[in-house]
């Protein structure tokens, strides 16, 4: 049974659902940073991943990539798969630009985290939401928590 | 045409070809690193290529890490596509464990890169090439520089 990692939930908003995944929105104002989170437990790899759920993980960080770098003009996309911290499989997507604070070195571990207002997270995700439609169908009552 | 980034060239050790990429080894003893490039030229983004060298490079990958975490008995694999510094689409495969330099942080821009020593990494990609046999076939002789 798949539970989300009580870390990665205190970081996040949920966005939505994809087929596969969890789309969460990284709680830190200087990045436009998603993450998708494949709703199977206990994978900590991709390579744990059935081969079906690893072309549907690649396909929904491809459509997601895509939205990422049209919507918001991004620079340069960093895709990752860490988990040093969290060892529940999720993978990272951030719009970098040549004016950010960690440019251009990785985001992780930069600077402190800037937590959204609650009511700038909820209107940034609904213009999520519509900006995602044509890349990422999502499912916004799909919450989990 | 393809020609591999001078920086990446400078940083790496050639290991071989796969069927799409180039695969190198990071020039720093102080993780097991290795380097996937595309052969494909003016490409930046993973969505950049096409839906077949995509699915390829997709394949390779999973075969890279599984080789990794079995062969090095890795604590986790980190796996990004990042290219702050060089843009040139190359996706870095790394285990990590509990007890390396960077843990649990991520290694890029971590302490200072430590060299090898020529014949140690002659030495190594021998025993990588072995090793990747049954996971990633490669062609050792097809170096481009």
């Amino acid at each position: 049974m798949f539970e989300l990692d009580e870390r990665l939930a205190a970081d996040t908003y949920f966005v939505g659902k994809t087929a596969l995944s969890q789309l969460l929105l990284m709680d830190d104002a200087r990045f436009p940073w998603l993450i998708l989170v494949p709703e199977v437990a206990h994978v900590s790899e991709p390579f744990d991943l059935s081969e079906t759920d690893q072309a549907a993980l690649w396909r929904e960080s491809m459509c997601l990539s895509r939205f990422l770098k049209a919507h918001y003009q991004a620079d340069k996309l960093n895709v990752a798969a860490l988990g040093n911290q969290v060892p529940q499989l999720h993978l990272h997507h951030i719009a970098r630009y040549h004016s950010d604070v960690a440019w251009p070195g990785p985001v992780w571990g930069v600077g402190a985290q800037e937590r959204y207002v609650a009511q700038e997270a909820t209107q940034l995700i609904r213009t999520m939401r519509e900006g995602l439609a044509p890349y990422l169908p999502l499912n916004p009552t799909g919450s989990a928590y």
